[in-house]
């Protein structure tokens, strides 16, 4: 395949952003965390790890585009190194279970629920992936469609969890955090959704649609990671200022009074 | 285009001496959170992400300056690899928005007005930057000087908004931090307007004017973010040393009397 100059630059320069990006996300959710009351900073920590994982992924994704083009005449022509996608799905490997698990984590639900909540998730995201690769490198259209059928079942209990017994749980948060938690779940089940229909619409083809493919990826990750570690951050500065005025005290002094002049 | 020894040398040794001093920058406006009142800890994380994200890309743009050349016969001739200077486009689209956020976030304002005045210039930033990019790129000077023009816009938008909206929010900051963050405005703007200037000089065509650009686009973005930073962190001490004389206390303790050794 070649690519224009134009379409191995945005995607180039698109992932390199992208690294930035989640290097800098991690720093700050990290160090956010004793922004915070104790009971969030986990959540804080795994919306850390998530991006610290992608950023990670998307330096080795950077490298093996850059090194899979070469310019000669001004067009990017395939230089002989095979362009390793299969980053992707090992990085979705270990955030996208990551991710279900940071956003129950800043819910504070009862530690039964919790976990089990987590567990299921979890497994179900786990499932999602490894069910979708087998997909990807196939050859054929019939078993790719298969893999991609049977990856759907897992992102559909995800999404049928996530506004049934999960939804109960988001009618119980604090008035503060209720419409957060809502929009952190769409934004979630939103940018996901973007995967299967990518898979779907076979982009990767022509030079356009394997741009477009590309940086819908990395669109998607930057809105799935850092977009959601920016509404757990939200939630949790609003639960911590919301549960220290319901206890007339606070063990986070002025992070509560920080919340009123720093918001995400 | 041909580079001498000396004009290769500068433009590297810069770059890679800008790498080093955002790095260090970025630990140090990181580390110092401890040493301000919390409400300013947000602040400080900022300037530290705006320092470590150009931190990498001035690692990316010293890879590719040095790939792109190659020294034959004593002078430094084109390689064949391009000067991806696009990195610098990627870095703003990341760091611009962010530097107006750290500004607005040592100012500790009502929260409405905080998020107000942090989402409009948030968004000005980003359309200036993705306004000059096509412009960058462009061939024809027409088109090179309609970008210009459009870029403009939101750079007005902002400069009008620091000294009208948020100049009123200055007049109202402490008597210890209120020069400080005149001064910081002032240096954001004088160091900002360097890079329509640059570009309208159309520097890149010669040898010199091409190392003047790239000495001028590193000094500016220097002063720009590690130079604000400074002023960030001065402005937040000083507050939290008059916050804490106000109330006749101090949950700083020693960052108060701390500030009487060490000025930024």
């Amino acid at each position: 395949m070649e690519l224009s100059v134009f379409q191995f630059g945005l995607v180039s320069n698109l992932m390199s952003l992208t690294v930035a990006a989640m290097g800098a996300a991690a720093i700050f959710f990290i160090a956010s965390r004793s922004e915070v009351a104790r009971e969030y900073r986990p959540a804080l920590l795994i919306s850390g790890l998530v991006v610290a994982i992608a950023g990670y992924h998307y330096w080795q994704i950077l490298g093996s585009f850059t090194d899979a083009y070469v310019l000669e005449a001004g067009r990017y022509v395939a230089s002989g190194k095979p362009f390793n996608d299969a980053y992707r799905y090992a990085d979705w490997l270990l955030t996208v279970p990551l991710l279900v698990i940071e956003l129950i984590a800043v819910m504070n639900l009862h530690k039964q629920q919790s976990r089990s909540l987590m567990t299921r998730l979890g497994v179900a995201a786990v499932a999602m992936i490894a069910l979708g690769y087998p997909g990807e490198v196939a050859t054929g259209v019939g078993s790719s469609m298969l893999w991609w059928l049977l990856a759907m079942v897992p992102f559909l209990y995800i999404v049928r969890t996530l506004y049934g017994e999960f939804g109960e749980a988001v009618e119980r948060q604090p008035d503060a955090a209720r419409s957060l938690v809502s929009k952190a779940r769409l934004l979630t089940v939103a940018s996901w959704t973007f995967y299967p229909v990518a898979y779907l619409g076979g982009l990767g083809a022509s030079a356009g649609g394997a741009t477009l493919l590309q940086v819908g990826y990395t669109v998607s990750d930057l809105v799935a990671k850092v977009g959601l570690g920016l509404f757990i951050y939200a939630i949790a500065r609003a639960k911590s200022a919301s549960d220290a005025s319901d206890h007339g005290t606070s063990d986070l002094g002025a992070a509560s009074s920080g919340g009123e002049s720093f918001a995400a």
